[in-house]
């Protein structure tokens, strides 16, 4: 049966994972916010370096009131803002539907079950270099494949079935077995890079290819990893160099959190760094490294 | 018996207690680089809390070679010039000369005396918040305590003698006991402001006053304290409650090494970084967050 997919927030996200969506003719519905006339005038574009397209007609919205209510409800919202998601959800879930956040960090299911257990909540992890450079037009530069995890039911068919719809729309996706350990593993690559970008005012390729930014890159993705295991998700150590390796293989990059700062917005500290370091504190472990680069960009988030 | 003094490096520590010295009528001799023609024609200014002076004559030089032997040689270089030394001292020295090193960080007094086994090699520890603000100006903004240990020789009247001279010339200054300890004590301090205040572009007080900052502050602060202990030193760590309120005392200061990254100088890191995360580390203790600060600082020298 055909799903209605709902992409909350039109970004570099919600633009390129539903623009896929809706080229390959699934039923998409996007919220947008700053760009939403420009989209409606003169429709979302995707530079790609897997090809780029236009869609002419999108059905987006700029009031979530006037959304139909959709199956699968993908939250491509930066974390900054999940202070809306209990209004938004209310408005445009059904019984049945299912919640995506496609976002990084730790406790975000969480939150959100505790307001909506009746829902199919889960998660999405995108690994992928996208921007959004000008209104309606998402910049998609490096890899994109996404996976999704169940939080809290147990038949994940809906996920395998959400899988087969991106897999259709060009777009490599796959169901995890935990989520948690799925997001922790994300973290091994948020962790280093956003924050570093940050406070070492710099992009990825600059802080792999000097030896002292390499090394402190490495450091916390291995204490990233201690975190995770110490939280019961046994991560191997090995993906620390698996992370540089694929961080290697990328072009240039400024992480979300970097342009975030640059354009004066709320960078995403909480759960990316806050959430995991507690996490890991409260069973056992000290992460002092990432709490040092949380506490970093705390700092630079309040000047 | 009256000693002459050599300042080698008449910057904002030798220009302040070398002009102390010299105000007292000591024997002091000036070794200067860029404001030497400024010194010599219109002799040293201090601009200080504890009351403004100026010297007209100063016994300026611009070549060590030119300079007499020296009793007590007071070494007020940064630490990124201990390169000059061992040509420096063996042009200044006699057979029974002291020399003194006031820089910051570990293992300066250890490499000297390689070199030099047979002179006496003592530290110098100034807790003074100055700087060279312009050719010949050095402005003394607070504080001014110094404190000396031997290195290698056990009488340390000859010590008590410097200490005497500068107590004289209006600086509190004393002997200390252990050597060792001191070097970490005062790293207690430059450990954390300096390096932080170049990472996070801050002074002295917007670190205080933040609290993340402030937090990373004391855990870098407890870090050492304990990079001390695992090296021998029982240093107390109610020291690192005690830095924090002689910091919250203190006027907003841009300590010496965020001047040097500024101005585009290369950075103390070795001795002030590098060594203590080093002998710690070989004492089986890792300071993790001084040294992801140290890499940090590395990244930042290398741009």
């Amino acid at each position: 049966m055909s799903k209605k997919y709902a992409i909350i927030g039109t970004g570099a996200i919600g633009g390129f994972y539903g623009g896929k969506l809706a080229k390959k003719g699934h039923d998409v519905h996007f919220l947008a916010k700053s760009d939403y006339e420009h989209i409606k005038n003169k429709g979302l574009t995707i530079h790609s370096i897997n090809g780029d397209f236009h869609l002419e007609k999108v059905n987006v919205y700029n009031d979530i009131s006037n959304m139909p209510p959709c199956d699968v409800i993908c939250i491509c919202l930066k974390t900054t803002n999940n202070h809306l998601l209990p209004s938004f959800i209310s408005k445009i879930a059904h019984d049945k539907s299912t919640i995506v956040l496609i976002q990084n960090g730790l406790g975000m299911e969480q939150e959100l079950s505790v307001l909506f257990p009746e829902l199919k909540i889960a998660g999405g992890m995108a690994y992928i270099c996208s921007s959004k450079s000008q209104p309606g037009l998402v910049y998609h530069q490096d890899n994109g494949q996404i996976s999704f995890g169940t939080f809290n039911f147990d038949d994940i068919s809906i996920l395998e079935e959400i899988a087969e719809d991106f897999v259709s729309s060009g777009v490599s996706a796959k169901v995890e077995k935990n989520l948690g350990a799925a997001r922790w593993r994300k973290l091994i690559w948020n962790i280093p890079y956003n924050g570093l970008s940050v406070v070492l005012d710099s992009s990825t390729d600059k802080l792999m290819n000097n030896s002292a930014s390499r090394s402190i890159v490495k450091e916390l993705m291995l204490e990233t990893i201690e975190g995770a295991q110490a939280c019961g998700y046994a991560l191997n150590p090995e993906l620390a160099d698996q992370m540089l390796e694929f961080t290697d293989r990328m072009r240039p990059y400024y992480p979300s959190m970097k342009l975030d700062y640059d354009n004066h917005r709320v960078m995403e500290i909480k759960y990316i760094y806050s959430n995991p370091v507690s996490l890991a504190k409260k069973s056992g472990y000290k992460m002092r490294k990432v709490e040092m680069l949380e506490n970093q960009l705390k700092f630079l988030q309040d000047q």
